[in-house]
């Protein structure tokens, strides 16, 4: 690839690239990460195995019953109804663990409880609800078949079967499934780390009261709640003065997985990032034809990924969704499309776009009606605190019509 | 309500509740819980706000620039082209948090960077990139109207306006601006704290190699997870003996918002959750129509709401997504409906049900097919494990046509 640097700074960008040209420039560059961890079977939810799980016992390790009720022999009971019962002589009770040793013979019986093992010469358990009991005497009021209501061994697993596939998600059924095999540990893939750098002289860190011409940086810790959500555990390094050294040692010095750098992406005389990367590493593709988050940028330094994010807050928030965020779910093995759930809705009102870019709209949704949220400049973080979601005008379109059926993320 | 106790050991359900009656009778018994707790920023995402939140700023504080560029009187402007430039002289620069101290008359300029305050004098801000600048005069190349690219005082946000209203599940973005107005804690709803009790003479706990006649307890740990993904935090409490002191002792000493009791809650001679909570609260329902989980119980113990969870890993699962599940979605201010994406799929083969009951159909998902997976009794986890999702076949139906539209809750 050609270096397509040129410092944009008080020029502006030459040409951008497509929202398309940097998703596939994303998906080229970025593999998931093949570093795995041991983890102990209750801190699994939600990570992704990395190797296959097979039983090294069978589950049930032994016979044993399914219901609560009698174990017999299943011929005996031919025959038998409510109004014709036949008797059989209860010689024990068998439990969970507590088996009987007591052997079965014809025209006896054994009481059993839901998974106690099945005494021996049962081929068959006749529920508690189809008998009735008079002193130690069960009248068996229906016939059950052979194997009826026995789980046999190895009935859930059997010895040397796959319990838990590589590259999967891990559910609560799945953790449940590993305790029952007897394992105690799984390996998973390790989260990938991001470095958070947030940058700006006016920023204040999260929790500070602004004053006079200072800004509270609202971008770290919405990044860092999204960088969790995508699988990614994050480290915020904020805010860092626009100084170029200190932003390239910055980058130079972390042993992350992947860097988002906050503000400084864009074309002010302080946004020095773009040139940075393009001096220790690779800027790939630098502006972007979207609306908001234009000024986004994706390069490499020294194999890691390293993405410019626009300062302005709704601006970050959405090149995070599409681009970073992209990168993070794929390091993190998960599914790397936008991870909102979506809907079709009718569009309330009119949107004008432009031919050849992207628009993220901010939208609300009521009644099946996608709403445009009316003051959604880039600086207007509460536009996407007000809305429920949005949608992409795709470069195709200059405008889509009211009334328009549209594809809608929900938040 | 009557007292619905009947005391099933050994005998059988007399009669079971439907699926709806249970639902109802958690709807009207469970209410969301009133604690809260006030949290740092950080800690918020995906808790839910427990009071409206109103800014006592504005946000930006001040007039600022929205794009890098010059910040200029609009009238200036008027009539420059790329070919017919109007010359402006540049008097300073001002950067975030770096105001330039110096006034705009007609005929001069001041750089500004994006989040810049607004030069006095200014009434609009010209992009770089319809601008070059040679040595200190800015050669502008196109009109700009008054107000373009500056962010007014309070834009974002206006002293006095909610943020973020009570009742609301916390997005980051929500985070972002709670930061942006000077926001460090915020107020929350507690989680609701769950103690589930794992009773079975049989049981390991997880992590265990089984041996002989024993049982690895499975049931914890997924359910736990489950609490977890419901807004629930959960203490386990396993495994305890099948002895009525012992449980009853751990019920009446637990000071949780919630209780359940996996295990126990069948017909067997020792499952003695029921008559338990007959003896020291009211048992509500105890047996549904429901395949599998028919032995699914709830009752109140000092208002307390318990559950009684079937053993059996499977039914298990089920009572807790349908029942217990719902409980703890509520409690914890969540839609209490089953939290799965759903999906219309087509039935690739029959299906048999019964008349009166609900069934738990295991479906593997392919290609827009629901496929029901085969081995399913309730002992048999692995049929979750190798399952994407499930169906309820209603009441109404004994069975369900292959070929026919099903809705699926995808895993």
């Amino acid at each position: 690839m050609n270096n397509p640097f040129f410092d944009v700074r008080m020029k502006g960008f030459r040409a951008k690239k497509s929202v398309h040209d940097l998703i596939q420039a994303i998906d080229g560059e970025i593999k998931p990460l093949k570093t795995t961890e041991a983890l102990e079977l209750k801190n699994l939810a939600r990570r992704i195995s990395a190797g296959d799980v097979f039983s090294e016992i069978n589950v049930p390790g032994f016979d044993r019953s399914a219901m609560d009720g009698y174990a017999l022999i299943a011929e005996n009971t031919n025959g038998a109804t409510s109004s014709n019962p036949i008797p059989l002589k209860i010689l024990d009770s068998a439990y969970p663990n507590q088996p009987s040793a007591k052997e079965i013979t014809p025209g006896f019986t054994i009481r059993v409880m839901t998974g106690a093992p099945i005494p021996k010469g049962a081929d068959a358990v006749l529920p508690f609800e189809l008998a009735s009991e008079n002193h130690d005497v069960c009248l068996v009021h229906a016939s059950v078949p052979p194997a009826k209501n026995i789980g046999y061994t190895g009935e859930d697993i059997k010895i040397g079967s796959l319990v838990l596939c590589a590259e999967k998600f891990i559910r609560p059924q799945d953790i449940g499934v590993l305790a029952s095999i007897g394992t105690g540990m799984a390996t998973v893939f390790k989260k990938p780390m991001v470095d958070l750098l947030i940058t700006g002289n006016e920023l204040l860190p999260p929790g500070s009261k602004p004053s006079g011409h200072q800004i509270v940086d609202s971008n770290s810790l919405m990044i860092s709640a999204l960088i969790e959500r995508d699988g990614g555990t994050s480290r915020i390094h904020s805010p860092i003065k626009d100084s170029k050294e200190a932003i390239r040692n910055k980058i130079l010095d972390s042993d992350a997985d992947i860097i988002l750098i906050s503000g400084g992406s864009s074309v002010g005389q302080e946004d020095h990032t773009p040139s940075i990367i393009n001096e220790i590493g690779e800027l790939i593709i630098h502006g972007v034809s979207l609306r908001p988050a234009g000024p986004t940028g994706f390069g490499l330094v020294r194999g890691k990924p390293v993405f410019l994010l626009p300062g302005n807050p709704v601006s970050s928030l959405c090149s995070y969704d599409l681009f970073a965020g992209r990168a993070v779910r794929l390091l993190a093995h998960l599914n790397p499309a936008i991870p909102y759930a979506q809907k079709q809705l009718q569009l309330s009102k009119k949107i004008l776009s432009q031919q050849g870019r992207v628009d993220y709209v901010r939208i609300q949704i009521q009644n099946e009606f996608a709403i445009p949220v009316a003051n959604s400049g880039a600086s207007i973080l509460s536009s996407t605190t007000k809305a429920d979601g949005f949608l992409l005008v795709d470069e195709s379109h200059a405008e889509i019509a009211e009334g328009s059926i549209v594809n809608a993320y929900a938040y």
